[in-house]
């Protein structure tokens, strides 16, 4: 399999840490897409995934999966033991639900912030900004950070009993909060320590160390 | 179980349609949440969904699941038959792919104009809107019908060789785009040709019909 994504990147950081708790790394190859240079933007890429973000999988048939959520519906079900997508019904809906919050509240909202309402990728990527859409996106995952807060105040993982898509998709948030200097507000002090929890997990340790700015 | 929704809005479709599919109205009674109203603003609904957005699907033991793509994985593996998410770990990626594509590229983008560029559901209930944003949005879903309209040249359906998850987020923002007036431009037959064959289709029957202008 080949992989096509930016190391640092948060949604790239998805699929790695997927790959890691699937200890499938070995199988992959990565192929590096800059994104400060744009190269998601160009056709040849367009190609790989009509909607100009990484990563994507590439199967050895050539089959090309593009967004997080279907790279790991993917991965997780290689080996016929969904840990990370769930087994039973109220699981897969229960994860489904807080993977798509988790981008919807945060992650994506910060996404937002960043390629909106800052330099983003720089004024050679970044063709068309809106920055009143972009801090409205930033308060919006401000927000969220409470209500996730809220989640770890009660509960060790956000989707059930056990680490999940949620949460890695959470994390991502988090790692893309700390990319562009949005720090978890002091009164949240379940999300920072949940938080720290999975700084310790392996398939998340390297991620996070690879994507704070130096 | 119980699904509170707002009939005619397309989202509620994607799942209408899904229980259709898995032959499962039977199973469900409908609670009408007025989007009209704001009733989905309110804090009495909050409590089902932080979101703030229509259909919520809650079990007979009061778990709640919301989003239409987690609700849809919920009902579509209750039997051990999922037709609609995908069998094989191939199936699962593209159908994820596909259905995160036709949010992203077509519902999510006309939902976003509807709610920013237009009317929306009044000014009682659109409290912010940035118009620029929306019309963006517009534009993005037109060049999307595009890239169905390409895929749908060469393929009956979305995602593989069968009618799925990803088809009925397609047929959604169709539907959605009816209720905006914001037609498929002429060139793209082959886009208007399957959606005229959709509706042919027990399971999307009814719905077009509910939420077509009268």
């Amino acid at each position: 399999m080949t992989i096509y994504d930016f190391p640092i990147g948060p949604y790239p950081a998805r699929v790695r840490i997927a790959l890691a708790e699937k200890n499938l790394q070995a199988q992959v190859s990565f192929v590096l897409v800059d994104l400060r240079k744009g190269q998601h933007k160009q056709t040849e890429f367009l190609k790989l995934n009509y909607s100009d973000t990484v990563p994507v999988l590439e199967l050895d048939d050539g089959t090309l999966i593009a967004e997080c959520t279907a790279i790991t519906e993917y991965l997780d079900a290689l080996d016929g033991n969904p840990i990370l997508t769930g087994k039973t019904p109220r699981e897969k809906g229960l994860i489904h639900m807080m993977n798509k919050r988790a981008e919807i509240e945060l992650l994506d909202a910060i996404s937002m912030y960043f390629h909106h309402a800052t330099p983003g990728l720089g004024p050679e990527v970044e063709t068309y900004q809106n920055p009143e859409w972009g801090f409205r996106q930033r308060d919006k995952a401000l927000k969220g950070m409470g209500y996730f807060n809220d989640i770890f105040s009660r509960h060790h993982f956000v989707a059930g009993e056990t680490f999940s898509m949620a949460d890695i998709t959470v994390i991502a948030g988090m790692i893309f909060a700390e990319l562009v200097k949005l720090p978890v507000p002091p009164e949240y002090q379940a999300l920072a320590a949940w938080y720290e929890s999975m700084t310790q997990r392996p398939s998340v340790r390297d991620r996070v160390a690879m994507s704070r700015p130096r």
